[in-house]
């Protein structure tokens, strides 16, 4: 087991009901910002529960954040942030809201002239305007952790930030707001949050045997309740466990004394930005190919994996882990999740290239759990996904 | 799944020469006093360490905090923090130590005239002086929760208090300390911690899978490593996954959205009281005759605890159930802990009935995950135990 250091001082509120409880967590002098997304909200009956409990601040309202951020409209959202002497937000959606919040905790306090710097730059955020959080879409773990991911559609740029100040000061979690999610958005929340599982989990052994058994707790249980979600969304405690289950995803509890990879989000993410895939999707499209390029690294876990998640229970280490890469597209598949970049655009051919060059020109020269990836690698990798 | 809320603030600083690391977690201009048990850690090197660390602070020692944090010691620590103005204290400690900070940090801001009522009237604590702690002996979890368990001799009283005001601003986990543990503290630490997770874990099915699964981890873990802790303390490996199990099996984590049951506790603290058994062991007395007892209301959960944690694959859910606390009281006595009251005293008779009368005194009616354990109950309960 590796060093760490572990502190997350999130208040989680879980359950049915929770979010009328929200305003006794945020000080009675705020001067609130509600932000959200594309207005689902206004039809599933969150944003009228949120407004109710929100009756006795004085609110300003920031509609319209689109799935991954972009920068351009939340320069919007900061400009009234400054100009009214917002001191409280309050994120009511899924992950790119909750992501986009995070940057505009970050760039309220921020001193500098140019807030894309806290991007750019990698400027860790010690402090930030204060937020609490209303989840609408399980998924991202954003609910419960310090990191964003923010787009800017100007550059084709898709990159992350982070830091102690950035963690949401509360996160009301009601299981009920799964029931009104699109089955599409169902499939990519629980194949974002068993990705991000596996980017921790899928590196070699390090004799963490508790963190690997919590990992494999939440893969068995995204196995256990996916079925159930994708059958009846309104089935409370299949989404209860969904729902946990993807804050515990990536809360940072799992990934402590363990190395991570985190190469397919890298390479998912420029997938995104060129293509403008779904963020799950990327990651099932790169999965397979990362896994079986790296196979002789991995598969001691991948062994594992397959064994304890799978119940694979015969054959060689080698055996074991490819029929645990073939087990994970099989799931994927059961929930629509198409595995290849041919599945969504005609237009595979170059990718590899361009993405290779955009991590030489970034000087992203090692990569993985090993930081032995080159762009080299990354080249046959995004190749094998066509 | 139940509604809960969770949050817990305490920064872990975990592995390896972290005791270096503890002066930047103390305000610079505190008034430090530095509280420890025994005086192990002045044969272990521990004391010294923390010295070195704290060598830039205005420090007062209080030694002598003995096993059951004893209230009459705890008064005379309380009367110097008041009359030298301490801002800060260190626990250097296992469970004992900390617990005894944590009233401390309780009893030093609170405005009524006797610190045993925060005890004896419940008394919520919602804000304490800071504190961090350096964890010597892994085994009760107080190093990354709110709670604390005091006694009191004249009394013969073993009390709970707890509230969100005493997490421990940090807590530093070095698993090299395991090595100079003795090994019936460690067997008392892996039965705490054991126990621990059972409490919150054997009750009956409601739903939360994922709760489950992390307490079937953290069961899975020390039952991998207690055998290698046993035969060897200095195998940092396996004292890692030893320590960092205990603080998860008690930091609140599992115990959110599900029910607890936690009478084998009640009845193990009134047998520290009358016979001053060692906690752990207590647990390890109580444990067996509770789950008989209360087979029908528990015999899923064994039985699934049987599958899961101990690989029993065959027999009905009342046979498997059965196996499950053999395979307990195994594990208990493979780590040389006695599960007979009568191996730890000649003067067992009457102890039931004097444990069922200070329940009944209490109007402690109803303990147990259904609040249905009458006096009547404890009394058969812990005769089971003789």
């Amino acid at each position: 087991m590796l060093n760490f250091e572990f502190k997350n001082p999130t208040k989680i509120l879980f359950g049915k009901g929770q979010i009328a409880n929200l305003a006794q967590e945020i000080p009675q002098d705020a001067k609130v910002m509600l932000l959200y997304g594309g207005g689902s909200i206004k039809s599933n009956g969150v944003y009228e529960q949120v407004k109710n409990a929100l009756s006795v601040f004085n609110v300003v309202e920031f509609g319209g954040i689109p799935a991954n951020p972009e920068y351009a409209i939340l320069m919007e959202a900061l400009h009234i942030i400054k100009s009214q002497g917002i001191t409280y937000m309050l994120a009511v959606g899924g992950g790119s809201v909750i992501d986009g919040v995070k940057f505009l905790s970050a760039a309220a306090l921020y001193e500098g002239d140019e807030p894309w710097d806290i991007l750019k730059k990698s400027i860790k955020t010690e402090q930030g305007l204060p937020f609490g959080t209303v989840l609408t879409l399980p998924a991202t773990g954003s609910e419960m952790n310090s990191g964003s991911v923010i787009t800017r559609k100007e550059t084709q740029e898709k990159l992350a930030m982070g830091g102690p100040g950035l963690f949401p000061v509360f996160s009301v979690l009601d299981p009920q707001v799964v029931q009104s999610i699109p089955m599409r958005q169902l499939a990519n929340g629980i194949t974002d949050a068993f990705t991000h599982v596996l980017e921790q989990y899928m590196t070699y052994p390090i004799g963490a045997l508790l963190q690997d058994r919590f990992a494999e707790s939440i893969l068995q249980t995204l196995v256990d309740v996916a079925p159930k979600i994708i059958k009846n969304s309104a089935d409370y405690e299949a989404a209860a466990n969904f729902m946990w289950s993807c804050t515990m995803a990536l809360n940072g509890l799992i990934q402590k004394g363990v190395p991570g990879d985190w190469a397919i989000h890298a390479m998912g993410h420029e997938l995104t930005a060129m293509f403008g895939i779904d963020h799950a999707r990327t990651l099932a499209v790169i999965l397979p190919g990362h896994y079986q390029y790296n196979f002789e690294a991995k598969k001691e876990k991948l062994a594992q994996y397959g064994q304890r998640v799978w119940g694979i229970n015969s054959g060689t280490t080698d055996e074991m882990a490819k029929q645990a890469i073939e087990k994970t597209v099989e799931f994927f598949h059961s929930l629509e999740i198409d595995t290849k970049l041919s599945d969504y655009t005609a237009d595979c051919e170059g990718t590899a290239e361009k993405i290779s060059q955009r991590f030489t020109d970034r000087g992203w020269l090692g990569l993985g759990e090993h930081k032995s990836l080159s762009p080299a690698d990354v080249l046959e990798i995004v190749k094998m996904s066509y």
